[in-house]
């Protein structure tokens, strides 16, 4: 199985997600600043992926710290956060994973500056280890949703590179491959990053599973010829009232599925409700810069110079749309207001 | 206004779509073989230009030729006509066109090869007028639908690059602009062959349109945030009863559309309409070469080596979907199959 990162007892070993899907390369970590720029420079990407990368990096640029007190150990250790926040100023994930990891320090007093540098690997490689475990128990849940023979269309990506485990959406997928199911992926390339074309058809492809690969703007033609049983995909934050927030084109792919009836599912942990967004409106959606949109990999132009570009990063989609969320504890149904709270309180 | 061809005289002038949007390149084609080549390396493109440059590339072909007899003179015009057949296999609008103006020469009898050659060149520059006609006559019918401030969406390319005018949807989104309605235009950029992003909007930039880029993926986003009045588009085929063949992408912007309950307008001449496919089940649909999707302008590889791909290069939106159809004799609105045979007995 494909590990997007792992924690080798000195450093971190990482995918260059870069390279992918031309070239396999690891990169071996040793220091808060190549964390920073493998996630400024998108090496490791994924919102999961960067909390956990973030929080070696937070143990990295730490354990060379010479401190007199902890006192003096804690306003070092603010610093480093500052610095790591910086390194993708959007990305919710990445001040969850650190501000956790801080809380979870300062619970434990009368430690010694040795100590503290211990337990923050500890800390580190249990987000990592509870990620993974997330991983496994959504793809277990998921599995009652998957039909042998089934054939799934997915979008972005989902899977080992997005998270410190086999994924969320993908890993369902991986563990339906596993459990011996004869399953084909269709997945959607995701413009303009092209996360599926990239990231996902690679994962499937190491993994064995069938899959193809297809445009955005194909995957109503695809329902249109049945050739879609069902539709898995992830999500950035789900309000408290279920509507989904995630990569731009799922909010278009739920309403091909409504009208085609083929059922449409969310794979998230449920880190990813937001309870303080009431519904799709208290969502901020990022729009980006246009070159994303005109230059393919920043290199290839498609557009004439100067194109303006309508480029937000992502959509929401009603939870109307939405046959049911997969979640570590279970399969989550509508009504999602009452059912997202109960599984709160399990 | 940009025109996509020109007879000077004695020769062609073409602007080189290759060559868009990064320069604009004309170039002067003065035989068959020049022309063949320009339709093949997709140079000109586009249903109705196509057809118009390879009447003009018939002449050139013909005029030098010494023929004893006018039976000698259609021998070699058959030649010529195989021959340019083949630069574009699956062009129905080539074979139309060169047939058209074969059956035309023929009609009239007792003529000298002299009179023949002439004959044809007028016979192609008719070709050339007639569809810059039919596309003005579409533009003027389509004014009734376009609001003023009207938020266009478009998809592919339907301008002057496609036609021998000022194109169908494009045609009507250009005499609106000139009619002085403050209208803006959203452009998709139209996988895999981006002919939305490299093509239309180098077209609405050159013609002072305001105009935004996005990804196929992102029309969904667009819709729910109301930010289109109405969607215009063209076709490749249209059925008896109505539904529409087009670049694929066409028929999740339907569905999109309704869903939105925003217009969805196809402008295209009548020529389009095949009455012998009752229905979409009866125009076949192409499946193209994985490279199309994996290789972006055959360079940016942006999938793993041998990725399978799914590569259909239109699909069928059922008539049902379908507001109205723009055509050269008015715009035509459901019941389809009844409006269209009486537009064809007008």
């Amino acid at each position: 199985m494909v590990q997007a990162i792992e924690w080798k007892s000195d450093h971190v070993k990482i995918i260059d997600q870069t390279e992918l899907p031309i070239r396999t390369v690891y990169s071996e970590i040793t220091t808060i600043e190549q964390i920073f720029e493998a996630i400024q420079k998108l090496r490791v990407r994924g919102a999961p992926l960067i909390g956990i990368s973030a929080a070696y990096g937070l143990y990295l640029g730490m354990r060379d710290v010479q401190a007199a007190s902890p006192d003096d150990f804690f306003v070092e250790l603010d610093k480093k956060i500052d610095y790591l926040s910086k390194s993708r100023p959007t990305a919710v994930n990445l001040f969850w994973a650190l501000q956790r990891i801080k809380d979870q320090l300062q619970a434990v007093t009368d430690q010694s500056t040795n100590d503290l540098k211990e337990r923050l690997l500890r800390l580190a490689i249990e987000l990592h280890e509870d990620d993974f475990q997330r991983c496994k128990q959504m793809g277990e849940h998921g599995l009652e949703v998957i039909p042998d023979g089934a054939r799934i269309l997915t979008h972005c990506n989902t899977g080992a590179l997005a998270t410190g485990g086999i994924g969320t959406a993908l890993g369902v997928i991986y563990t339906a491959h596993q459990a011996g199911k004869n399953i084909t992926v269709y997945a959607d390339e995701t413009r303009p990053l092209l996360q599926g074309a990239r990231l996902t058809m690679w994962e499937l492809m190491q993994a064995g599973i069938p899959s193809k690969l297809l445009c955005d703007n194909m995957a109503a033609s695809l329902m249109q010829q049945k050739m879609v049983d069902l539709v898995i995909l992830g999500s950035d934050r789900i309000a408290a009232n279920g509507a989904v927030a995630n990569k731009i084109g799922t909010y278009g792919v739920a309403i091909l599925a409504k009208h085609h009836n083929v059922p449409f599912y969310v794979a998230a942990p449920l880190s990813t409700v937001d309870l303080d967004a009431a519904s799709g409106d208290d969502i901020p959606i990022e729009n980006r810069a246009s070159h994303e949109v005109s230059k393919v990999f920043q290199q290839c132009q498609i557009a004439p110079d100067d194109a303006d570009c309508w480029n937000p990063a992502f959509d929401v989609t009603p939870p109307d749309l939405v046959t049911g969320i997969i979640t570590e504890k279970g399969i989550l149904y509508p009504p999602y207001t009452e059912n997202i709270r109960n599984a709160f309180d399990k």
